[in-house]
Formats: C-alpha cells, structure tokens, sequence
C-alpha cells in the first residue's frame, strides 16, 4: 500500500512542529484553502459541513429554548458604534472601515461588524416600548470580521462565522440566568456533541467584554496544553440599554431600562476540535458532527455482488446515519488512510469473505480496532460503535486534561511549571489585576477564568503572597 | 370587535397606494424594521422564518443534485475585481469600498462582494487540475452588497441575502445544460412552493449579467402588473477561466479551460411573495414556506376544556405543520386580523360547541369560508385544505397574469398598452438594441426575456417594423 504510506508521510508529527501538524490537517483534510483576501480564508465543502452539522444541533437547541433567529446589518455606522465607551474602546481599534459607496466618499464611515450589540441596541430601543414585550431573545448567524494583524485558520482569522445571541430582560435576575442558561448550552454542546471535556467560569475584569458587566466563558485544553476559549456568555446590566436608550414601561408604569445579555460560538471551534482530538493520522470527528460518520469501504470490489451487498448497506443506515461509500478505483489502503485522515469515526468494510458469513467489518477511528459485526441488527450496532468513539475520545481529552492541570502555590512554583510544563495551573488569586500583569508578564501565564468549580489549593495568592480569595486557572491560551 | 376594524383600517388599501399597501405590509405583519444603516434592514423574526424556511427546501433540493457549500471572503481585493473587465464595468460603480483596516490606511482598497464570481474563480484556479476534478457544483448562502441609490424594503436593499451557485464544467454544453437545470429549479419553487405563476426565458444582451455570455431568468407578474425578476441562471462560457487562469487537464492531455455558471435567488422574493399574494387584509403566504401554517384560536376559551382541546389539537398536528395556538387575552375578533394579517394560511378555531360535535372549523386565507371539520381524521384535513389554499392562490395569480398579459403588433399599439394599461405585452423583436432602447426611452417599457415558449404575435418587430426574430415580453419591472 505505497500510497497510504504517502498520505501519512505527508503530515507532520505534532511531536516536531505542532503548528504545522495543525496546517497539514486543515489542509489535508480539505477544511479550508488559503485566499489572495488578506486573513480570509475559504472554508471548503468538509469544513463548511462540519459547521452546518454545528448550526443545526444549536440552532434546534436556541429555538427549543425560545430564541427567534433575525438578521442585522453587516454595517455599523461610526456614530452608533461610539455610543457606548467601554465598547468602542475595545473594538474601534480592530474594525474594517467602509469609506466609499460607489465613487462617492461616505459622510460618515461604517464599520463592518466586529459584533453586534451596538445594531440590536438600536433596534431595541424602537420595538420594546412595555414589560409584555420582554424578554427579547434573538440570535442572528453571520460573519464578522476583526482586523486581526496574524492570523490563522479557524481560529483566528479577519472574517469568520459565529452565532451571536442577544438578549433583552425586564430584571438582572432574568438576564443574569439567560447568561447562565446559555453558557450551560454551549457546555454542554462541547461535552456531548464534541467529546470535549471543559472549565466554565467567569473571566477576570481584564479579561471580559469589551462593554461588559461579567463575562462567562467555556475553556478546553488542545493537545500541546494551550487553553481555547470555546464559547462565551455575557451579562450587560443595563449599560447598553442606557446609551442606546432602550427603556419600558414596568408592571408598575414606571420608565424601566432593560437588562441585556449576549453570547456566541464561533468557526474557531472548529480548530479546537482539531486540537482536541487530531492525532498524527489527521482528523478525528466526534460523531455528532462528522460531515461523515460512516464510510463504507467495498474489499475486492470487483468480485460478483459486492458493490450490491455494499449499497444495501448504505440504504439501510441512510436514514439514521450520515453515509458514504467510496468504490473509486483507489487501492482500499488508500482509502483507509484518506477517510483516516478525515477523521471518519467508523469505517465499515465489506468484501466476499464477510458477506459468506453475513458480516461486515467495523473499524473506529479512535483505535483501529476490527469488530466483526452481524449484519443482522446492524444499524443498532453501528449506533453503538459512534458511541463509543465518543465516549473514547472524551475519556482520552479528559485524561490528557487532567495529567497536564498543576497545582502551583508561590509564585516561584507558578513560573517553573510555566515554563517547564505546557498545561494548566490552578493557583489561588488575590484579585488585584497587578498579580495578573505580572503573573502574565514574568511568568508568562494569563488568567483563562474564576471555575465554577472551585477547589482550596492555598490561602495566599500565588503571586503576592496575600489572602486569596478565588482559585484561576492559569495557562498560555490561542 | 373595535380592534379588528382598526387593524384592517391601519392598512392602505393596494388601489389607493401600491408603494404605501406594500410599505404597510412589511411593517405590520412585523417582517423587518428600517435601521439607521442606510439602505440595510434587520429582517425581523417573521421575515426570518420565511428565508430560513426558503433556504432549507432550496438548499436539500441543491445538495441532491450533488452541490456542496461553501464560504468564500466577504472582500474582494481590487486587482481581483478588476481581472474580468465586463465584469468590473458592471459592479464596480455599485460596491462599497473598505479603505482602512483599524487605524491603517489599507494598501489594497477591497469590496465588499457584490457577488462572488471573482472568488469562486480565484479558488477554482487553485483546486482544478484535471477532468477528474470537473464538474465543481459548489454553492454559498451569504449576505452581499451593492451601493444602490434607491432602496426599498426587500425589493432592493444596499445588502441583501442570497444564495449564488458558481460551478465549472468539463464542456459547454454540460455547463449550458446545468444552466438550464438549475432555472428549472427555481421555476419549480416557485411555482409549487411559492404558488407562483412565473415566465422561464434569456435576457437580451443589454439586460444580461455582467461578464456572462448569457442570463436566463425567472420573470412573475405582481399585483400592480409589474415584473420581478424572481431567480437567474448565468452561463460564462470560458471566460472568467480564462481571465483567471482556471485550467485543467483534459481526456487527450491537453490543457483546457473550464465552463462556469453561476445562479442565485435572493431575499428580493420575500417582496414577490407579499406584491403576487397580498390582499388589503395583509400577507397572504403560501403553505409551503409560512412560519406558522396553522394557527389555533379558541372560542370562549375561558370554558372548561377548550383550551385543553386546542391543546391536544397542536399536539396532534405539530409533527406535520407548523402550528401554534393564540391564548392570549385579546378577543378572537382581534386574533383573526392579527393572524390575516400576517398571512397565516389556515386559522383553526375551536370552541365548546365544536367539542361537542367532535369537530372544529377551519378558515382558509384566502376566501374565508368557513369549513366545518371532523377532528378524526383531522390531520389529513389540514393538509388537503393547505394545499387547496395553493392552489387557489395560484390559480388568482395565473388569471390576474393572463388578464393582464397583453399583445402589440406595432409601435403605436404597445405604447398606448403600455400608457394605459399595467401588465406585460407581448410583442415581436428584430434583435436590434436600438429598438429595445428606443422602447424604453418611448413607451417606457424594458425587454424582461425571451420566453422558451414562443409565440407567433406577428412578422415584424413592433418597434421598426424590420422581419421579427422572436417575441419578447416587455413591461415595468422593480
């Protein structure tokens, strides 16, 4: 098999060069392509499916949950963008700038979206005039654009998709649990659905929003030890709502402003799936969106009635699997590999040998493992080999997670995992920002959240020495 | 029932005022708001939900045909533009210019695409190599932009959504024929799912897409006897290929260029839905892309068991239609307007005399009759009544369209139709430019397409009275 060897020579080990086993694959595995668009990239039919497999498991889940799908403008006046402070400060600096309709120079330039809030702002302000209009919960799926000096496919790129829900409340408890609804959303899409284990929690002041009263943010650790921020929920207060002048007319008829949150995930997602899970083979799909979960490979395709026996097998899972046969004329060495390196989670072979006996092969992704499979009851037994390539690769990011997470308890400790160990530290946390500067400056490590789930690792700060009040996880992140 | 009465007064009947009827629409039945963007809307959630139920049929309908999504940049540099002149000639007056990225003045001013040709070209010329690669059927649903001066909500906005199909062919004739399949697609949308009579035919030179060898549109009639052009179907022949250096290796070795074709429908549609369907009493939609299909509005809801009856009904219906029940406390006067208003097709009313007679009563949009029905069996019955509410809206817009379809054998004739009455006409063409501008400069009227089916109207062209070619249908179009 001289091309399956090919193939897997063609990627390099994550050992050698991480980044460039991570540019391999996104290449390789024919996600995206390069563009003559500075930062931009085109995300090609298997990458773009693998989002659409994404779109469609929240999107039910947001519409479950109540949330009404709308489109803004993708342009964003400079007048409105510059209404709140905090908000422009943060994003004025990193926004692409439409200056010509036309030949004619603009009055007033717009930007092009870096997010949203600023455009449902002003929309609120004009339909929610009492308490019976309240909630307001929209999500609109687009693209934005933040003009990014280095960039990288999915996961930080000038363009890229995302979702981005925004929310209006008639109390803060009611915004404050819509925040926390949504975070729990998205936990639990990266749990279930990705196989990814991950942190929740709260970021630090330095770290939230641009505009934000707190931010809430989902973290997963990539295969070299790097943090990826995954998702993110924001609580507003009434901040917006007072700049844009969104007000209603309360139960009790007095003129109210409205609490207001917003959340999203992102294409970058994408990169941390390949981090997560990608090994030196290329890819590996968690089965809930792999644009293919099961690719039928025929063994001696020639031989009488195999490419039959292989598309009555198709037909019988099409309904509940998303399936593919490949009878090309490549060696099934080179499909192994190719369908390896597109992270298939099951490979289904079928040759005379197996159909003599009413069998077929089943292969995970994960281990490679050959379980020979009646073909009676065989959609069932498919169901549960994508399950337990789920559940394996969960396990095996959960595991690698928790051998690469340190306790660190002084600051000279900190600095040496840092800089001997790649991972995570949770070290306690005085809540002065001047610890974080320093802690990011000398030891290199920024602050990735406030868990959730909070342990005792000591009472001082790791950093100053002085009473703590909250354990961070701490680490280098994309 | 006062606030029935002011819901119908609220609207200007279409005789008074077509522009302010249609501006009436939009607004009321809440399908999209005006921003402070110029020329940009947000399309609210109803408006929404009638795209997303467009792009889902349209979308399942392009992947079994073999197309596969994609995401192209949103920018296009200026060299790249540049690289087909027709091309640029065409758009490059109507885009909007990116000039500065943050705080830097951009090297390179880019676009925001106006349509997608030059980027689908600039990644095909990386990925085509051989006849084997051939055809690419790829397909992006994305927001584009064109700076136009005059802007109306739906009909023509300075950003609109869309879906553009670019494929590439081995040979013309396969690229001719997908260009042919996929206007047929649109015509099949329209005329099942939208219930809209539509003329399938080519553009003339002067009305074709820029850059294209030729344009094959989808043309309806609307309510005011203007044309919409509904969908188009462009064939390229080679030469955006050749302009960007798209090769391949042919059968015989040798290099060749491929055939391009490109298609799309856009947002625009949602303003033909409302100006084929819409009566004074608001949106009239067709079943098959309505966001609420069925609406339930109990009678005297405040006795025993109705509301538990109208209930269980949604229940038993909701896996077949998209349904919903009206509990609230406004009166069923009220509730009516409302949901005429936004064109719901069928309104379900149940109430504790219907209970008692095991049976409900279904009102159909369109005439309003009132059609007792047995609630075994029920579900059967809603879906015989939604599609008798297609057809019937389709049968009124093919009568309106004949009745207002008009034939012109001279000059004197088409401009006197065209003065006095509104609709299309049809008439003969020599094939000169001059004549199709003269008829437009003169008698106010553009060529709107070649129809496949052709009929004999007379010998001559109506403009200069030379031998005739083909007959054309001229009228005024949005």
């Amino acid at each position: 098999m001289p091309e399956q060897k090919k193939m897997v020579e063609a990627i390099t080990p994550m050992e050698d060069d991480f980044a460039q086993w991570y540019t391999d694959i996104v290449k390789k595995a024919q996600l995206m392509d390069y563009t003559s668009v500075r930062g931009c990239m085109v995300i090609e039919p298997y990458g773009w499916a693998i989002w659409e497999n994404i779109q469609h498991i929240l999107d039910k889940r947001f519409k479950e949950l109540g949330h009404e799908n709308v489109s803004m403008p993708m342009f964003i006046p400079e007048s409105l963008l510059n209404k709140e402070k905090d908000h422009v400060k943060g994003f004025a600096p990193e926004v692409a700038w439409v200056t010509m309709g036309g030949n004619e120079k603009l009055q007033e330039r717009m930007c092009v979206r870096p997010t949203s809030e600023t455009l449902f702002c002003d929309h609120y302000a004009k339909v929610i005039h009492s308490w019976r209009d309240l909630p307001k919960l929209y999500n609109q799926w687009c693209s934005v654009v933040r003009w990014e000096k280095t960039t990288r496919p999915f996961l930080r790129s000038v363009e890229f998709h995302w979702q981005e829900g925004h929310t209006m409340h008639e109390t803060a408890d009611e915004a404050k649990q819509e925040t926390e609804r949504m975070l729990k959303v998205y936990s639990d899409f990266c749990e279930d659905k990705l196989a990814m284990p991950v942190i929740t929690g709260r970021k630090t002041e330095s770290e939230k929003f641009a505009g934000a009263e707190a931010t809430y943010t989902v973290e997963a650790m990539m295969h070299d030890g790097k943090a990826l921020q995954s998702a993110t929920s924001h609580y507003f207060g009434d901040g917006f709502a007072k700049a844009f002048g969104v007000t209603f007319q309360g139960r009790d008829n007095s003129i109210c402003h409205p609490f207001q949150t917003s959340w999203g995930i992102s294409t970058r997602i994408i990169g941390g799936i390949i981090m997560t899970h990608g090994d030196n083979d290329g890819l590996v799909l968690p089965p809930a969106i792999a644009p293919i979960q099961v690719i039928i490979v025929p063994v001696s395709q020639h031989k009488p009635g195999v490419l039959e026996k292989a598309e009555e097998i198709k037909n019988r899972l099409k309904d509940r699997f998303r399936v593919r046969i490949d009878s090309s004329d490549q060696t099934p060495g080179w499909k192994f590999a190719e369908y390896e390196m597109k992270g298939v989670p099951l490979r289904l072979e079928i040759g005379p040998r197996d159909m003599a006996k009413n069998q077929c092969v089943l292969v995970r992704r994960t281990d490679r493992e050959k379980v020979f499979t009646s073909l009676d009851g065989l959609e069932d037994a498919v169901e549960k080999q994508l399950g337990e390539v789920r559940a394996a690769m969960y396990q095996k990011a959960l595991e690698r997670r928790e051998s690469m997470t340190y306790e660190a308890g002084t600051f000279d400790e900190i600095k040496q995992i840092a800089a001997e160990k790649p991972g995570l530290i949770k070290a306690m946390w005085c809540g002065d920002p001047a610890c974080e500067e320093k802690l990011k400056d000398e030891a290199g490590v920024s602050s990735r959240c406030i868990p959730f789930n909070q342990e005792h690792i000591s009472d001082k700060c790791v950093c100053c020495g002085k009473p703590a009040k909250q354990m961070l996880y701490w680490g280098k992140a994309y």
